[in-house]
């Protein structure tokens, strides 16, 4: 069983518009077992409504709709509805009366706007709205349900959870269960080509997608109840994560940061940055971490060459002899960092996040990244192209991944 | 003239997932004076994505599809473009040889999956990719076009500033003209005070949206050709600069770092950083910027209290005296920044950014910001509520702001 979210209202479609509510809906089906495979937002305009309704039924077996049953003249839902069910509308008189004396009890006279809310297509049943005066519209059969909910996010809420949920939890025969598996320090096809194999297990689904220096793998798996979409779900993220081994930081909404400052706190060690090309997001997304002052120390942002010199201690022959993008020098500000944050371990990140400054040498993209710990530590080199922005979020990624696969170790 | 916009791929459908890139190619979409009728995200399913196409197709005269266009199984939107349109997918192989090379180059060895993305229906135009090896895909007439764009923002934006905008402004027979006022230090409602009555300027609309530590007043303007739309945003956004005054940092995409970055380098001036709460997103915000380097100079991280007093030279007695978290010691900062990092300017942040550590005296959210300079400087504190991350990006804010006044004073 699918469902489709239609979601109604020109304000949807404006500049810095999100949809909240399909983003609600979208969540709450899920834990129905009812996967979404698609949602749309469309203005107020009947045939675009109409459209995306037919569209809907066509797809799925469930389609919710939300907003655009309000008395204003651009509320078009239930006329949208009546013409992509091909009935025509019609007023109930005694839905009438009660939104009627509804208003009259509030002190305020019913005018013809709000009588509109009386109107729904012909066969439909309303869905009272405990918090206002637009009831919903539902049109069902035992196998598929169409429902029509206020904008309002409260009303739509307490509308959907009373009467749709309950319908859709007897229609949706089965159920299902998700996690992300997430695994920072190597590229997509990697780890693509590592667990490809098992995207083919049975009654699950996988998704892969990459971000800034990190990979996620999205785990869907479905079963005739919870536990058995369960089951089937740990059967296959075991596999993936036997495969992937110590690739994987975390999972769900494990951020690796996170996971990195609660190894610290177990090891009861501290970490202080040196920072060149990253500019302080090294230490922004460290700090991101409630409770980081357990293992955070703090460090410094040597943008200027001669900085790294007398904050970092970095020698300036070491500057002078490989230059600023370097591994000596990268190595240079991880152990300044340490030293100057008396932290165990210290971080350095130096690198060319352009758009400009890049050589034939060290194009842009050219990032280093070293551990400074009590021993030799480590150093990585990126060379992987990308903008500014990227270049950099990725550089903090296998920064912080460097530091948690030195701790694992 | 209007649009449609797709976004492919099962993650967008999942629980707590957000379409960002859906909302940034309406904002775009918008500026460029095309309004967008409806956007629908669809999971990778060729025959749902290809349907979703075609509806798109009916209704709209540009159609913007984001993802789907990797080297993945799951990557299906080339095939949905082709089935959509109803010609047959080919292979173009001077491309499939680019993105071999592409591989090779990274010493990589390309495999049959990467070539796929070589594939392209009949009749289309590649769109180049300058940051990736996914090629977009253009389908166009005089009078409509199809894009399809990766799903990796930086690639899509980049793709779509690039090859798309250009083609869609000359389609737009501009009745539209949008620019987006951006304000800074004020909260909302002070703002939405000054300029309310200015929202009925005939023939145009103003939305007021707040982010953290800053406000923006998008304002469209609608007239029968772009001259008299232009024309009219001018005449209301002059009407509300004159009442703002100094309060709008800048307008469209200017960031506030880049903004106080330019100040910096009329005046051939630097800044240096002292953070705490902030733990180095002070600094990143300013290296964000594109040639920082000319005006940033770097500074240091305190997040530990002995740090502040080792590295940015903070009396222990002005700790012991105020507390971490007090105007005095966000000056101390501030100077120290000043003085270590060898710069015009210092910025101290030190604060409660919870969710812990908050008191009757210093609950969450309290955060003193300073600018040290070679005269009294400044300094401002900040007490409103938010969670974590919002009472750190508002400082962030709220440093650069007050650098920016001192700049323009």
């Amino acid at each position: 069983m699918n469902a489709v979210v239609v979601a109604v209202g020109s304000e949807l479609l404006g500049p810095g518009r999100r949809d909240t509510n399909a983003e609600w809906l979208i969540a709450r089906l899920f834990e129905l077992g009812i996967e979404t495979t698609s949602r749309t937002a469309v203005v107020d305009d009947v045939a675009r409504i109409a459209r995306a309704v037919r569209a809907a039924l066509v797809d799925a077996s469930a389609v919710i709709l939300t907003g655009g049953l309000g008395p204003t003249d651009d509320d078009r839902t239930r006329d949208a509805v009546a013409a992509a069910l091909e009935v025509p509308l019609e007023r109930d008189d005694a839905m009438a009366q009660r939104i009627a004396a509804l208003f009259t009890s509030r002190g305020r006279t019913p005018g013809p706007r709000q009588v509109r809310q009386a109107d729904r297509p012909r066969g439909a049943l309303w869905i009272d709205n405990p918090l206002g005066s637009a009831p919903g519209l539902l049109v069902a059969t035992e196998q598929s349900l169409l429902a029509a909910l206020p904008g309002v996010p409260s009303e739509m809420r307490a509308m959907f959870d009373a009467t749709v949920a309950p319908r859709l939890a007897t229609m949706a025969r089965g159920a299902l269960a998700a996690t992300t598996l997430r695994i920072a320090g190597r590229p997509e096809s990697f780890v693509d080509g590592l667990v490809r194999d098992l995207y083919a297990w049975e009654g699950t689904e996988t998704t892969i997608l990459a971000s800034a220096g990190g990979v996620d793998l999205i785990l869907t798996a479905r079963g005739n109840d919870a536990a058995s979409a369960r089951q089937r779900l740990s059967g296959l993220a075991g596999a993936m994560r036997e495969r992937l081994g110590v690739d994987v930081y975390g999972s769900d909404h494990d951020t690796l940061a996170a996971v990195v400052g609660a190894l610290l706190a177990t090891k009861g060690a501290t970490v202080a940055i040196g920072e060149s090309c990253t500019g302080g997001l090294l230490g922004g997304a460290f700090t991101d971490v409630p409770g980081s002052s357990a293992w955070f120390r703090g460090g410094v942002v040597c943008y200027a060459d001669d900085l790294k010199t007398s904050l970092a201690h970095v020698p300036e022959t070491l500057l002078a002899a490989h230059g600023a993008v370097s591994e000596p020098v990268a190595r240079a500000l991880a152990a300044g960092a340490r030293r100057v944050g008396s932290a165990d371990f210290g971080l350095g990140i130096t690198g060319i996040a352009g758009p400009s400054g890049g050589t034939a040498d060290k194009p842009v993209g050219t990032v280093h990244i070293a551990l400074a710990d009590d021993g030799e530590g480590r150093a990585i080199r990126l060379d992987w192209p990308g903008d500014r922005d990227l270049i950099r979020r990725r550089a903090v990624t296998v920064a912080l991944d460097l530091l948690r696969r030195r701790l694992l170790a």
